[in-house]
Parts: C-alpha cells; structure tokens; sequence
C-alpha cells in the first residue's frame, strides 16, 4: 500500500522484504531480501536511500541508532519509535504528560511480579490485563487473567521464554477507537476523522469511519491528544492512537503505532489523503494534504484467514455482490486469524454501508456460505 | 498507473518496457526489457501471461494475431484494436454504423490524392485536415492545410517518408469532448460521467470533469454513442471516444482510444472506480465498478515540458500552494511538448477548482513564474 501511494509521487521505494516471495516484494521494483533484525542487513539495504521509514515497530533502536550513525535519515527517529515498541516506556511517557491511561505496573521477575499484580487487582479489580512490554500484535502478546492464580501462570511462562511482562487495569469500555494523525519535521500536523476499531479476539475486523455517533467534543479531544502525543513524542509519519471509550464517554489511551495502520486503511478511498500519501509526504518533509472524508461513511472490513485457496480466485464473486468494493489483497497466504487483506466500501448511511463491506469481505476469506436476508418470506 | 491499481487487486503486472529505466519499469516488479515491435521479444514477454493488454495501440495486429496463435489471451483484440490503430478502418467502420463522423477521403499516392483533397476542399471548404492513418499521437501526424498547395506539400512529404494519408473535413467546433466507457467480455458496459478536454497545439492540457454546461441529453447521447462503439467494435476494456461538439450541439466522433485514456485519468481520485482499475476488472471479465464522481468537479490538468530539472523537486512547492492536489509523476525526463504527469483537484465549484489544479501543474512543470492575481489592489 505504500509502494501503491509512492508511484504517483514520482517515488521508487526500496522495500526491505523477508524473503523475495513477500506481498510487498512482489509489486515493487527495487527488493532487498534481508532480515530486519540483521544490521549488516538493513546497512546492505539503507545504501542510497534519501529516508528510510517503517510498515511495523520491530526494527531494534540499536540497529536505526547505528544507521544514523552511518549518515542514514531514518523517520521516525529511534527516540520516538522507543514508545510505540516499548509499552512501558510508553505508558512512563504518556503518564508523565499527564494523558489518560490505565493504571498499571512493571512486572519484576519472581515474587515481587507476582505482588505487583495482586495488588493492583486488589486496587483496580480482576480481571487484570498482562502485556508483553515489546513485540506483541493482533492480540499476541496480551493475556487477561481473571485471578492471582491465572496471573502467576502467565507469568511464569512468559518469564521461561524471556519475555519481560506489565499489568494494566482492565478498563471496562464500551467500544474501541483510534485518532489516526500525521506530522511532518516541519511541525505540520493533520488529523483524519476519528473512527470506530471493531475487535474480535484481539484483531480488529472493522473500522466504522468516522465513529458512529460520537461526540464531537470527544472527537476533538481524541484529534487534539493524538497530535499532543505526535508533537511531545517529537513523531514524524502517521501515528495512529489507539483509544478506549468508557460508559462516562472517558478517553483512555491503549496503544500507539508510528506508521500506516490497519485503522487507517479506509482512508486509501474515503479521504482526500491517504494515510500512505501522508506518511511519505510527512517523511519528506512536504506539506500535508487535506483529510477531509470523502464520503458520509467508510467502512473497512478486514479480510481474515479463511479457507484454503487463492483469495484471488473468489475476488469476481465478491465484486458481483458489491461491484463498489475496493478490494485490497496483500498477496499473503491465507492462515487462521491471519489479516490476507481488507475491503473499504463507501456509502452514505452506516447499515447498508457496514453489510456491503462485510459481505465482500467474507466472500474474499471465503467464509460467507450463505446469501444475505434480503427481507423475503421465509417459505420463498 | 496501471501498476498502482493491480497492486489492491493482488495482481503482479508484467511490464514490457523500451528500457530499463522506463518511468512503469522503475516501479513494477515484473519488468522485461524489449521492443513492442520485436514478435521475438513479444512473445518472450508473453510466457506466463494470464491476460495481455495495452497502454498504446502500436502493437503490430499481425505480431497480436501471432501471440493469439500461440495460445495467449489479448484483450482488447487485434480487431478490435485495428480501428484504433487505422483512422481509414475506423471511419469506414463507424460511417458504416451511420454514426456521425467529418467528411473524408483516403488519399492515394500521385495526383488522384491532389484531387481527392481538392473535392474534399471544394465540397466542405478550406482548411482540410490531413492525417496519417496510422501512428500519430498528440498532434503528430495531422497537418491543418488552408489551400490545395499546402496540401500538396504535406502529401509528397509523407509520400516519401512512407506515410499513408486521409483527409477530413475541418469541423468548426465550439470545443472537444471524451466519453470514456468500459466494457468486459461477459458484455457489462460503464460509462463515465462526459468531459471537456482542452487542447493546446493538439495536446491536451486540461481535462473538466463533468463536461461544464453540457446539456444532459447531449451527454446521455455521447455515453450511448461510445457504448455503442464498443460493442460494434467488441472492444473489451477502456474505450475513450474523443468528439467534436460544434454550434449547434451536435456530437462528431473525432478519434477512438482503446486503452486508459489521457481524458480519464481524473477518474483516479474523481469517480469510485478508477479507469486503470475498471480496465483491469474488464480484461480479467470480473464485474465492472460503478462510475460515479467523488466530487462536483474534478479538473485534471496535464504536466507539460517544462525547463531542466527534476519536477520532483518541485513537488513540495506545488503541495504547498495546492495541499489537495493529486501529483502524478511518470518517472519521464521532460522535454517540450511531452506529458510529464499530471494534476487532479477535485472541488464543488469549477472556477477555483481550475485554478489550483493549472498552478499546481504549472508548479510542478517549472513553468509558473509569477503568484496568481489574489484580488487585492494593484498598489498593495
């Protein structure tokens, strides 16, 4: 999708890619198969390049701090990246602006871990949320415990595999949202239309564009702490915030990413600018483009796992269903729970709009085995 | 542009390219290097290839006839294709369906072409325009003569260049209009809303989508007519039909396009479904998309020669007078008279929309010197 938003921009990015048969390898010209883990590797790639920018946060800081060493330009920098890889860092970060988030603790190996837990349950309430600090996504990475005894469990797990753990309150929200905003070095900031992020299981299945029904206060609110978050974390590209709503209408902050995010796909068709056009023009230091929506409505509707077989082979009957789906495939292979693609539909109300962008979406996993109520008599 | 709108569909496009450093090579993947003249490397480009189509229509129709044979699958046909490729074959084959086109005439070599122009002349009035049947392209290949003897000149020039000759009727017009359409195997037609292309020289600099004050029924009827063309003609994927429309309102069809057409590259931002992506559904006969407009007006306005340098470092400095203004860079060194790109801006009235796409575009060509007339005194 960035490569796509960098062709009319005169731009050929290079795409560092785990190996060549990789979703994005395939479209664009200029591949380096390479480990991002690997600096000798991410040095063989950055020869050349005018920026270099990311599609997720798991490049090690060590490794950007090395290449900007070398001379490389690398947005975001390594000490913003820090808070959208490092959960803790983040939440010492946001907590000392004085920005909503939940209550929530480090994990120290052994029995003070186990303490710490307890007594932020006993505090807060159980159940209590356990975050890996880095390297979690789609819902890896987060357990909610229900008691002490499912907590050490966790613990002691995550603690045999090395991974260093947090405990949060568990909010009790009413729904999800994300402020997607971008920033330029310049100091420009722009802000899309705050939306509603749908979960199941930890991965999110829809993005409701904007949030259906929210106050514009609280919209404001949202746009005003995601660029506050973008201008105190010194961020550069797209920063997509990732809110909780709670019944008293309350913001709290769950997650941050620095880069296009899945809750910014819908902008691709129903913005003036896309979050892709905006992270590269954010990158070079351009100005930004407008965000305003280009629709009443825009739905996203994820296209996950599914059967086996090439999603490709079933795009014809998900276009004859909704012809004015944009279909947008990745080029991954389909496994459970696995986001192979996604679907935007635009329309003018929420409920036609929201059954036409699931309808293609299922019809492309493959998952939708029977033709919608279209409202006849049942012995039709 | 055909690459950007494959890269959402899970397609991997194969370009065959004049050389490697070709504006769609530096982008795709797929890329073979070769002369679209050369069956040997047309038919090294074809292994493998799902569906073949075209960007221009100078593809030899025997060497498309020869690829056929081999078992590939070129859509639109090679006789299809032939009455965009020969002006002769498509006056006889439109005049044929009685739909409207100017007077004209082959002209064969020697004095019985002196003759056949100085009828035309006699008959319709002086100037005559002289074309070449085949190969030309943004003006090239049509002569405007204003009497028998500069008639004469061009015709033994193209006689000894090998050129064959047609002349037409010089219809006086009030502007030119493009009714772009799509049409796939299974028979599904679309029509994009009609626009006014504005030419200077013979080529065009602007496009105004919709056409400004054409009176429905005349619209109605161009969307027919073109629709009308590409079934006659069986073409499978995009049809630009270019018209004339003269004083008193009537339509006269000046040339067929069969490919994504300079005059709907505004539908890229400005209708739902894209020209590229609607080629693309059609070649792979999936459901075509639906055709509406994004906005009340979107004026695309062409990048045009220019001085030196490389418009992308011009890009920024348009952003900035235009931030809503969709670039579009073909990676193509400049040189006068040749498109370079292109600007889109959409908009709810046409006046401003016009002019921010023209600054826009003159920004990005390097050719606009001074700050637009802002409305304040001229002593100020």
């Amino acid at each position: 999708m960035m490569h796509q938003a960098a062709i009319p921009l005169g731009q050929s990015p290079r795409i560092l890619a785990d190996s060549a048969d990789d979703g994005a390898a395939v479209v664009a010209h200029d591949v380096v198969v390479g480990d991002f883990r690997d600096l000798a590797d991410l040095r063989r790639f950055a020869v050349g390049c005018d920026v270099i920018t990311f599609d997720h946060e798991h490049v090690p800081a060590a490794h950007i701090r090395a290449l900007v060493a070398d001379g490389a330009t690398v947005l975001p920098s390594a000490d913003a990246l820090r808070f959208a890889q490092d959960k803790a860092a983040m939440r010492e970060r946001l907590g000392g602006l004085g920005l909503p988030c939940p209550a929530w603790t480090r994990l120290a190996p052994g029995p003070a871990g186990d303490a710490a837990v307890d007594a932020l349950g006993a505090q807060h309430g159980w159940p209590v949320v356990l975050k890996a600090i880095s390297g979690g996504y789609d819902g890896k990475g987060v357990w909610m415990v229900a008691t002490p005894a499912q907590a050490r469990a966790v613990i002691a797990e995550a603690q045999a595999n090395g991974i260093d753990l947090m405990a949060e309150q568990a909010v009790s929200i009413v729904r999800e949202l994300a402020a997607v905003v971008a920033r330029s070095p310049f100091g420009q900031g722009a802000a899309w239309p705050v939306v509603e992020t749908v979960q199941v299981e930890g991965i999110c299945v829809e993005v409701l564009a904007p949030a259906p029904g929210l106050a514009p206060a609280a919209a404001d609110e949202a746009q005003k702490l995601a660029l506050r978050i973008a201008v105190e974390l010194d961020v550069v590209g797209v920063l997509a915030v990732e809110l909780f709503e709670t019944a008293d209408g309350s913001l709290i902050i769950n997650e941050l990413a620095m880069r296009p995010h899945n809750s910014g796909h819908w902008t691709i068709e129903g913005s003036r600018t896309s979050q892709f056009e905006q992270h590269l023009r954010a990158i070079l230091d351009w100005p930004l483009g407008p965000t305003e929506p280009t629709a009443a409505v825009a739905v996203m509707a994820n296209v996950v796992g599914g059967p086996s077989g090439d999603p490709r082979d079933r795009q014809a009957t998900a276009l004859g269903a909704v012809p004015g789906a944009h279909l947008h495939l990745y080029g991954k292979q389909a496994r459970p729970a696995r986001k192979i693609g996604h679907v935007t539909v635009l329309g003018d109300e929420l409920t036609s709009t929201r059954s036409a962008a699931n309808l293609a979406a299922d019809l492309l996993a493959g998952t939708a085995h029977e033709a919608p109520d279209m409202g006849g008599s049942s012995d039709e």
